[in-house]
């Protein structure tokens, strides 16, 4: 009998795989975990993720969650056993449990992703498979001056896979946009985070994409403004690579915790 | 006519490569930076190397000088054409031109090595190229005790591999060590810092892998001390794996360059 939902926190390395969502006949993050967890648990195992994250993109704290049943192994148990059968690519941080009902993806408050560049003439080395490289270097203060319009909550046709809009709800709230400097590994990089109730399909990406084109000069800061307005795919800029985007974390109430 | 030198400043993924120094038939950061240079400048060019670093081993910024020409194309130019190249794994970060006799070896200074650990049950993600996983929680103020003895100009026949110091000076000068939490790519790991004037075969490695010893509780801070006393490699921890190490910078006295 199911009485709680059990919760993995997940990390993967995006470009071992052919995206999160489980799809007949590709390697996918949840097909791999959903198998893993029926050998563990000696049943069959539907889950469900809080972000369904394309091929190529990374997560660091991807949450998944499935209906559990009284006779379960501890968390801690769990995460070890899962984490051995999930194989490379993929490891679990962490295991706990939620009220029976809760979902990794309906009970979601806030995601955040990251989303790293390196700019100029010389390539990352370390950072290659973690950060998109921009030969040019940017203008970050353009960058800055254009996140204020896409904060709050609006429609975002335009910064998605027009496909993927047809018919259904465009509207997110946005609470956070930062273009930070960092450095991983000895390398420099702009990392772009960014925070917000949920994502439409590639919605990070075609965000990036559209900073960068402010950052490298060829649209102005107001650009950003009309390409919102316009809920039109066509409007924004190009869609930034998958590799440099991270599924930071994702936010819950603290009362779903058991 | 030589009337120059050209140095080099380089960036490679260590898991590439059978190390840095040339060896024929096998795949190294020499042989490959020796044949890109013969190739963009049309004559052969034979480099030498600040560090000799090990197979698996990375570095962001070893230092590599050859005799450079009068027309020799411009550091800038350079850069780019090598750069190209090289072809996958090494980066040119940087070329300069310095007095003629400058050994990118013989006149460095110093060399900082940093060596990443990622402890306790969770594996390393994004860092597992990068980092060596250590299962245990690390006592890192035993570590930081055991590292005064190191420092100053010793013999360290103990911590470097026993044959590569038969008949040859085993005394060097330790600068720094610095055991720092830091955060890479959103994962938490413990960086050492090492910075020397020169160092043994595998010298940063074995110094890693004791000072481990010492986390880990398997030995007291003490010891450390009693180890590069014995001048004995069997005295001195394990050596540590080649990928958690990179060859971080090499510094020169200022009047070298041109």
């Amino acid at each position: 009998m199911a009485d709680r939902t059990l919760v993995l926190t997940v990390a993967y390395d995006g470009a071992l795989f052919a995206g999160f969502a489980r799809q007949p006949g590709l390697g996918t993050v949840q097909g791999r975990l959903e198998s893993a967890l029926s050998t563990a648990l000696r049943r069959s195992v539907v889950t469900v993720g809080a972000g369904r994250t394309d091929a190529g993109v990374h997560a660091l704290g991807q949450v998944v969650s499935f209906e559990g049943r009284s006779g379960d192994p501890e968390p801690h148990s769990l995460r070890r056993s899962v984490d051995a059968l999930s194989g490379d690519g993929i490891s679990i941080r962490g295991v706990r449990w939620a009220r029976l009902g809760f979902s990794a993806r309906f009970d979601a408050e806030s995601r955040e992703y990251r989303y790293r560049i390196v700019q100029g003439g010389v390539a990352p080395m370390f950072l290659k498979r973690f950060a998109w490289h921009v030969a040019r270097e940017l203008d970050v203060d353009s960058m800055r001056a254009a996140i204020p319009a896409l904060l709050g909550e609006h429609d975002f046709k335009s910064f998605c896979v027009a496909e993927s809009a047809v018919g259904k709800p465009t509207i997110r709230r946005l609470d956070l946009i930062e273009v930070v400097a960092e450095e991983h590994l000895g390398e420099a990089c702009l990392c772009v985070r960014i925070v917000g109730n949920a994502f439409l399909h590639s919605m990070v990406r075609v965000l990036v994409g559209s900073l960068v084109e402010v950052g490298a000069g060829r649209r102005g800061p107001g650009w950003i403004a009309e390409a919102l307005a316009a809920t039109d795919r066509g409007a924004a800029g190009p869609t930034a690579p998958p590799h440099g985007l991270v599924l930071h974390e994702v936010r819950y109430p603290e009362g779903v915790w058991l």
